[in-house]
């Protein structure tokens, strides 16, 4: 623990977009060290989504950060509302869960936070802890601290109901509900991706409706996927999940520009900028796979996925600059035949079929025998076929 | 119990505004005649007021004529929203109410109620009995049937959302309860002003997400007040009570204009509107005047208002036309001094009790002596100071 609040402070706000608001930070944190009290330090999570990534990163470890200043996490599981999903239909990520998999996903999620936060100061809370036992009169009088005005303020609202698209009433409850989270466990400071900023808001003013002091709001930023275009997110399949086997974490981030690079090395680690862009960019991607392999899996995983990694690599020697690269990101049907069809490298798949018999493929180097092969994820590979035909496959 | 359920129809149609569909309750009629089960014919009334005035006349007539027809009515009374008030502080009329004001205004609302209704036929139900048994998962799923849109397609919601006024999330909760209401006691009918036509509207919408078939939306026109301008209201103070005393009420209904008599006579009676315009004005308003006190006192005490409206009048003989008028209809403070002066017809108070003490202020051809005196409500008096001092004040 730092006694010393600036310093606490300085180390905070490293790589924040924006702290609603400074002075109060600075205040509990004061009151923090004379009281000896550690601050409860919330974040939401959704129950249906238990892949943790790279995108989770930036907030885990600001979590873990806070921790090392000697506070307590509040790993906040929103259950209840998982529970319901839309009942108007609305969307259709939101099909309502059972106990069981909220259960089930959680457990999944306590495996993969641990690998970043201290168990010891975490405490893993369902709001339907709560939720469940409130009435519908007191949910009346929640819906009563707040205006339809308001919250149609919030980006996603205002543009939805411009365009003329639905919003269920409902959703005008579930920042509500995410606010009073706050209220009941008289959080002190709640994290959450700028996309998350009117919501944390929200538990503000519901805290102070409550009687009780607002929470600071600490906004993030949302870490982009491997496309290095839209935010990382299962749902986009651009993201390096903390559970990826380490050959697979290490060639995803071998995929990502030199660009995007530089900004997980920003966002994620807490290296020193200058000196990685002195480094030739190939080895700095080198280092920094080898970064997340070790962090999730290990010295040795990290040792031994930079060595494969390169060995593939100098076999790629040799191989032709500007061959046909195919992106199967994103793609579902992962069957060799169909790939190379659908590349064009091959007419049919009866035609891969015949040359993967023939021993006339090889992927990365080693030649592909079995007709039913599937391409993995998250991985580049070179596909050659006889002697002139190339493919890069990024998936 | 007619038969014919054209001849029902016509009954049921007269003096409605709108029927949503006719079709549709022809068919509940004629199903209701085949299976010998009456239906069941729903209006919802505000736990805060139980002084029922002509204007809640024209529903309860149409319920009664529902009755008559073989029906049953649920009288509901709206206590779950009317328990908590507005916990946003948005409207000032919505103070909660305790379980035992409720009661004690639903004995009231009975006694009342009872003088137009058939208590056989009726239920008298509070929305409590299942509203406060709801958890907030299903008042979340009932939020999800309905948008944020549509709900502000409601008149008065546009209008405040157009012109910056707050609408509490929990005020686009009200109206779903109230079809709620409609899904739980499996209503066939129901009934309102013009001005609930929302919300009867989403009553049907409900019933058919609950897979029952919708209720046929009846409403009915809103009634001016004594002013002939605002719809009659408690909050306004221009309403003619069930329970006022005869004379009271006789001489509240002689204080209205000409064409709003015949207004009354047209929502509030089946007299044939020929006859009465064919009368001199004075007789039919007479007339009027004396049918509601027979309804709600009896025949007695109507024969015996009009003797002493008609004895005040006489008296009022020989008083010149155009004299001042003072309308005191709203004003609180009733006390005859204030009055007098406030009317500009004594300077100050203490002319006016010096006047009273000198025995110099006669009310409808009394003398007044006590300066305490205060205006009664709902009259039309003349008061006459000396000999050419009048005033004519309307309360």
């Amino acid at each position: 623990m730092i006694e010393d609040v600036n310093k606490q402070i300085e180390l905070i706000k490293r790589g924040t977009v924006e702290i609603i608001s400074e002075e109060e930070l600075i205040k509990k944190l004061e009151n923090s060290l004379k009281n000896k009290i550690p601050l409860k330090v919330k974040a939401g999570f959704d129950p249906t989504a238990p892949d943790l990534h790279l995108g989770h990163l930036v907030l885990l470890n600001k979590l873990r950060q806070f921790q090392e200043l000697g506070h307590k996490v509040y790993f906040l599981i929103g259950d209840f509302t998982g529970m319901i999903g839309d009942p108007s239909g609305l969307s259709e990520t939101r099909k309502p869960l059972t106990k069981e998999e909220v259960l089930k996903n959680a457990t999944t999620y306590k495996k993969q936070v641990f690998k970043v936060l201290s168990p010891s100061a975490t405490e893993v809370v369902f709001n339907s802890q709560w939720m469940d036992k409130m009435t519908s009169e007191e949910m009346l009088r929640l819906c009563g601290k707040y205006t339809v005005a308001r919250m149609l303020e919030r980006d996603d609202f205002r543009k939805r109901f411009k365009e003329g698209k639905a919003i269920g009433i409902h959703e005008f409850i579930y920042p509500l509900i995410q606010g009073y989270d706050s209220v009941v466990l008289k959080v002190d400071i709640e994290l959450g991706g700028t996309d998350q900023k009117f919501n944390l808001l929200v538990g503000r003013d519901l805290q102070r409706e409550y009687g009780q002091a607002p929470q600071v709001v600490i906004t993030l930023p949302l870490l982009e996927g491997l496309d290095g275009v839209r935010k990382m997110s299962k749902s986009y399949n651009n993201y390096v999940a903390l559970e990826d086997p380490p050959s697979e974490m290490f060639g995803k981030i071998m995929s990502i520009s030199d660009t995007l690079m530089i900004k997980y090395y920003e966002l994620l680690t807490s290296e020193d900028l200058d000196n990685i862009k002195s480094l030739h960019p190939m080895e700095a991607k080198k280092r920094l796979a080898e970064y997340f392999v070790e962090r999730f899996h290990g010295k040795e995983e990290a040792i031994k996925a930079r060595k494969e990694f390169e060995k593939v690599f100098s076999l790629r020697q040799g191989i032709p600059e500007n061959i046909p690269e195919y992106n199967a990101r994103g793609e579902t049907k992962r069957w060799l035949p169909h790939i190379l069809t659908k590349a064009g490298i091959t007419k049919s798949n009866r035609e891969a079929i015949q040359l993967i018999k023939e021993g006339a493929v090889e992927i990365d180097g080693e030649k592909v025998y079995n007709i039913n092969a599937e391409i993995g994820t998250g991985i580049v590979s070179v596909i050659r076929i006889g002697k002139k035909r190339f493919l890069k496959v990024i998936s």
